[in-house]
């Protein structure tokens, strides 16, 4: 956002695909009102030569005298460099600014490029009991109306959305995002080893219209044409672990990743602690015996429990929803 | 309470044991100054004949003016023939004042008198994903201090405690109550079939002191004498149905029970349907396998999910407790 005298002059955000970046969008709608003007970033401006040149030196070229930034990107092109380069064209820079929230609105990005994977969500449904379906393996539904609604809601917030085969083949789900004014479209990966996918699934059906990825290591059948003519992109992972998944995601560009399950998936993830949070959403049901929510953790003792902290707590009808993060 | 003038000139509480009740300690402490004062009780006045006679009667002979009633006695022997006592004395009276304060006050009462059985409540501590121990059958500690002193603070609010001889051999329990300032020694019960129970154990060697009930249905070993010269009281039970044992305790005089465990005992009150509460304590971590907080309720498919309507919320340092009532 860039600021004059107290009016708003221009503001943006990085587009679809990562360009424009925000800053060229708001130099562009402020115009030459941006000389002298103070212009407020989440994150550090780009110091990345390329043939149209870095957001700082944009900066530098509007005129802006002052630069309020949110979070310094560990990107290793600019990491320091962007701020460093403004100061040195003699513009007031002051960093940190609303850090912690715009650590939040970048936490996907800076996942992405710190720890090579995307900021990752499991999204738990269970009973009271932390049971997932009930003995006969019915799950429609665990939790109310309410609480489906937000967690259809969260699928806006991520770039893909993840499935088993498992869950894939027994429910037959659609995992699109449907929000009223939201174009945004999730991809939707499925992690299939053996391609045992249903080329008459709405998923795969659906595929020309809504990304389908499908994560395997073997193609005994001979689908994958099929697949791919369907409109699927294939993806090959030697052994199919959650770290060489989450890796080849980040590679495809993908920042944020919600898991939805089922059991077997979540326990993977929650095993190879590759995962930054967990959205539990709870019914108000009890259901005795049943599919637990985990499976073996290697947990052996309650000395070694995986300690969660509870980030925040939403009470959606009669069902609630806990946002954990991994403690210490 | 009697006010006469806008000033409290008596107050009184049922005393331990029942006797005398709190229309009678009210009365004695207003004096002369109960004529011509209003009344406010929160169980109907007595109309039971006995040598000392009822408390509306009293009530009727100290003077008073006016009578709040929250709730009716639903005792044969009163049931509204309190209040009518007490009109066809010329006395103005008012029912439902603080109706559901006082039904709140009065349900382990009123459910002795009503359903033959105590007000239960089962008290749960489960990890996040509802174990209530690892592999191992290491469960120390689940949850942390603060909701264990929560927890423990609870007994004072019940007449017993109950927990299956398995918990009893496990845990060796002393299952007393120390909350400074208080003298109220709930009963411990402990449901033991074949007798069991170590005469070493904590609560065996405590008996004398603290009230001990063994409710069991053979003495294979001839350990009741012993068990009875310890200062335990046995009590027996032919088929040790969740529904003998309650109605047992019933006749016992105990109104409100606080079922602690372990999940065989958990699962029997929850397949049985006698419990009105859930106080679930739920720790900040997650076990994967483990013991299941309940086993088989009989519940094949998600539509026979037993449903349950949370009442209260709190939250005690990194833990929760949520309490429960079963729905419609």
């Amino acid at each position: 956002m860039i600021v004059k005298e107290g009016r708003v002059v221009g503001y943006g955000r990085t587009q679809d695909g990562g360009r424009p970046h925000a800053e060229r969008v708001a130099i562009s709608m402020a115009g030459p009102e941006a000389r002298g003007a103070t212009a407020y970033v989440t994150l550090e401006p780009c110091n990345v030569e390329s043939p149209r040149g870095c957001c700082a030196q944009a900066l530098i070229d509007a005129g802006v005298s002052e630069v309020h930034v949110g979070q310094i990107d560990p990107n290793d092109h600019t990491n320091g460099s962007g701020v460093e380069r403004l100061r040195a064209a003699g513009i007031t820079v002051h960093t940190g600014l609303c850090r912690s929230e715009a650590e939040d609105v970048h936490k996907g990005f800076i996942s992405r490029i710190t720890q090579n994977r995307p900021f990752i969500t499991l999204k738990i449904a269970s009973s009271l009991d932390g049971k997932i379906a009930a003995k006969d393996g019915s799950s429609q539904w665990i939790t109310g109306e309410q609480a489906r609604a937000y967690a259809h809601g969260m699928r806006a917030g991520h770039d893909a959305i993840l499935v088993g085969i498992g869950t894939a083949l027994a429910d037959d789900p659609l995992l699109i995002t449907r929000v009223p004014g939201l174009t945004h479209k999730a991809v939707r990966v499925v992690l299939d080893t053996h391609l045992r996918i249903d080329t008459g699934s709405k998923l795969v059906q659906t595929a020309q219209d809504e990304p389908l990825w499908i994560i395997h290591a073997e193609d005994k059948d001979n689908k994958k044409q099929q697949l791919e003519a369907a409109g699927c992109m294939l993806i090959s992972s030697e052994d199919m672990s959650v770290s060489s998944v989450v890796q080849a995601l980040a590679v495809q560009g993908i920042t944020r990743l919600l898991v939805e399950g089922g059991a077997g998936v979540h326990t993977s993830f929650v095993r190879s602690g590759l995962y930054d949070e967990i959205a539990w959403f709870r019914g108000d049901k009890i259901l005795g015996e049943g599919l637990p929510v985990l499976g073996d953790l290697g947990i052996e003792s309650i000395a070694e429990a995986l300690m969660l902290e509870r980030v925040e707590s939403v009470v959606l009808g009669a069902d609630t929803l806990d946002i954990f993060r991994k403690k210490g």
